[in-house]
């Protein structure tokens, strides 16, 4: 029989799209003992992670709970439930998930009408008030923060637009949840769905959800069944809720892993994170700017955790993202869709912002754009980014 | 803020229907440290995984992977991608996984026509002679474990029948797969589907599948799109093939405890794997034997990882589990659907088949049954199930 190399996983830094870097406890937390998914202290777990989950999202939703599956089974698990076939829906598209969104939908059986906006651009209210009228949607689903763009939407205004067209806002907040606030109940959003592996810093694997009772009487009220067994909130939420009917095995590992990064934040407080967040995100961007090098996301609308930025004309991007991963150790993410070859995506999610990061790839960047005679000043970015820090000390 | 409980599982042996009991090299492969799903890495893992789940299968299959999900997401997946809206499906059903995929089925728009064997009994070829000629099937559903009542489903026949009558053959083989011999090959199963958390001694969160060419052929070219996005074999099959596209951000973390899990059938063998499950139900039945408990599954059709028994008379369901769960840490599984309060299911799965176990339950159970008036001559059950093994060694 052929023999397989022993499990050992290089050391990166996770600077890229998601996953981010894992917080130690979090990796500590995955290879805890298994017990059952209806062992007592399992149940247990599992109201207390609803519960930090609710915090989270800032919101009240009985219906906030982990799907079994990775973010994109969140996006399908909002989408599938709130739609029937025939529903109208408007999908807000200006980067790769909210085109995804559409496909989803559509998969759904919904009539499905795109809005579209450049790539890096986000959305007015304005932008919807013909669409709605138009198709009087039953949903309108937007994506927070564009995980291929590095744009930043802003939902309050947009959900408020929505709502006097009678429709439900579905949200996108992948990338958003831990790193932005993303105010749930303030804002109404009726569903929202996020994944483990951005700013929560947990292993990919869990799709975090909620929908409020809006969304559930909708849900409730289904001419036909959800077309997912899997993904059928009717159903999980027997298992969520206090009947704890069987539906499916859930992950328990994965469970642990959440359970303590949402411990994490919690311990650190959301405001706190923010500001993190914020602080490294500014930092990062003077360093890149000391280098030439630009947002891809309009101004005013830059997330802080994901840094899409302009690949230097002249610059080998493959040959970077190699020596950045080979010879540091540092993962960045390419450019998607339109952006290929032409945009960087840097992370600052969760645990892996920290300045130990922005500086260690300011560092690293100088060195290899210097090797491939782009020219800048040296020790310019790292004197920016610390020049930033101090500001705020 | 509310504050929350460290993660401190306890300690338990599962002996239940799934999880199973982890062998502790997968807890410790499933916390290392995460890299990115297109570090080159991570794509030799991927490769490798799939060459031992090739070989685990017994197959050639390239559409041979594991989905992001749960065991019965892989049911979902098989399900979605064979089937078209209208199409006709003949679906087994002898037990709660049996009706599963019927709903699963009707959901994704199958004319489902169910056969039915009462619970605990297994299909002969004869049993679908009248429905493959009445309904001419696209494709024909069976469980070969099934895991609500023991049943062991011989395979190689019922393929024949259904391949004479021009359809494929989907195999439900979340508790078959490292527990007995699963053929994919030879039996000619077209689809198939299992689930990490049973005979692999993983945590739950994936699910392995396997599609043949002409299963493959057909998903190629449905006329619509397969329902759902995130389990889109057409577009998994970029991922997992070598042209690496970007799908869904895979569960980094539970590849690792999976590629583990897969080392150590490998290590072992896979003849060596299914004795030593034959072994240790043997030994265990002997002992429930010998204590008037017997099983529920037709004789000559008992699953060795399975073993779900009838409760005696008079003995308190609820009690015997909650004590053997609060007093000596064993979990075991309740009776699901019309075997609730009637039968007992007890895993000795995986890294869970073990002789320690089969003795420490049966000494367990002595007593708790012995506290609960029932009748029986004590020690008996170790006696039968120690001579039972002597008579291996």
């Amino acid at each position: 029989m052929t023999s397989f190399p022993t499990l050992n996983p290089p050391i990166r830094t996770l600077l890229g799209p998601g996953p981010s870097d894992i917080h130690p406890r979090v990796l500590q937390a995955i290879g805890k003992n298994t017990v059952g998914h209806l062992d007592p202290y399992y149940l247990q777990l599992m109201d207390a992670s609803q519960q930090m989950l609710r915090s989270l999202f800032r919101t009240e939703n009985r219906m906030t709970f982990s799907v079994s599956a990775t973010g994109s089974a969140g996006m399908e698990a909002t989408v599938v439930n709130l739609i029937e076939p025939d529903d109208s829906m408007v999908v807000c598209v200006n980067g790769v998930f909210g085109t995804r969104m559409c496909d989803v939908a559509e998969r759904a059986g919904a009539k499905v009408t795109k809005v579209d906006r450049p790539w890096g651009e986000v959305f007015a209210p304005e932008d919807l008030v013909d669409v709605l009228t138009k198709t009087q949607p039953k949903v309108v689903g937007i994506v927070m923060a564009e995980t291929s763009t590095g744009a930043w939407q802003p939902i309050e205004e947009i959900a408020k637009i929505v709502h006097d067209a009678g429709a439900m806002l579905l949200v996108d907040a992948v990338t958003a949840l831990g790193g932005v606030p993303v105010e749930v109940d303030k804002w109404g959003i009726d569903a929202i769905y996020s994944g483990s592996q951005k700013c929560l810093s947990c292993p990919p694997g869990l799709a975090p959800v909620s929908f409020n009772d809006r969304a559930m009487e909708t849900i409730l009220s289904r001419k036909t069944k959800v077309q997912s067994w899997y993904l059928d909130v009717t159903m999980l939420a027997n298992y969520w809720g206090s009947d704890r009917v069987y539906h499916h095995t859930a992950p328990i590992n994965m469970s642990y892993a959440l359970y303590e990064a949402l411990q994490i934040i919690h311990e650190e407080g959301l405001e706190s994170c923010f500001a993190r967040h914020r602080m490294n995100h500014e930092a990062l961007k003077a360093g890149l700017g000391a280098l030439g090098i630009e947002y891809t996301a309009q101004v005013g609308h830059q997330l802080p955790m994901l840094n899409a930025v302009r690949i230097p004309d002249g610059v080998d991007d493959a040959r970077i993202r190699g020596d950045l991963l080979n010879r540091f150790g540092i993962e960045i993410g390419a450019g998607l869709g339109v952006f290929k070859g032409k945009v960087w995506r840097v992370g600052l999610m969760g645990y892996g912002s920290r300045a130990a990061n922005v500086l260690l790839l300011l560092s690293a960047l100088e060195q290899l754009l210097a090797e491939q005679g782009y020219k800048f000043d040296h020790g310019a970015s790292i004197a920016a980014a610390t020049s930033r820090y101090s500001q705020n000390s």
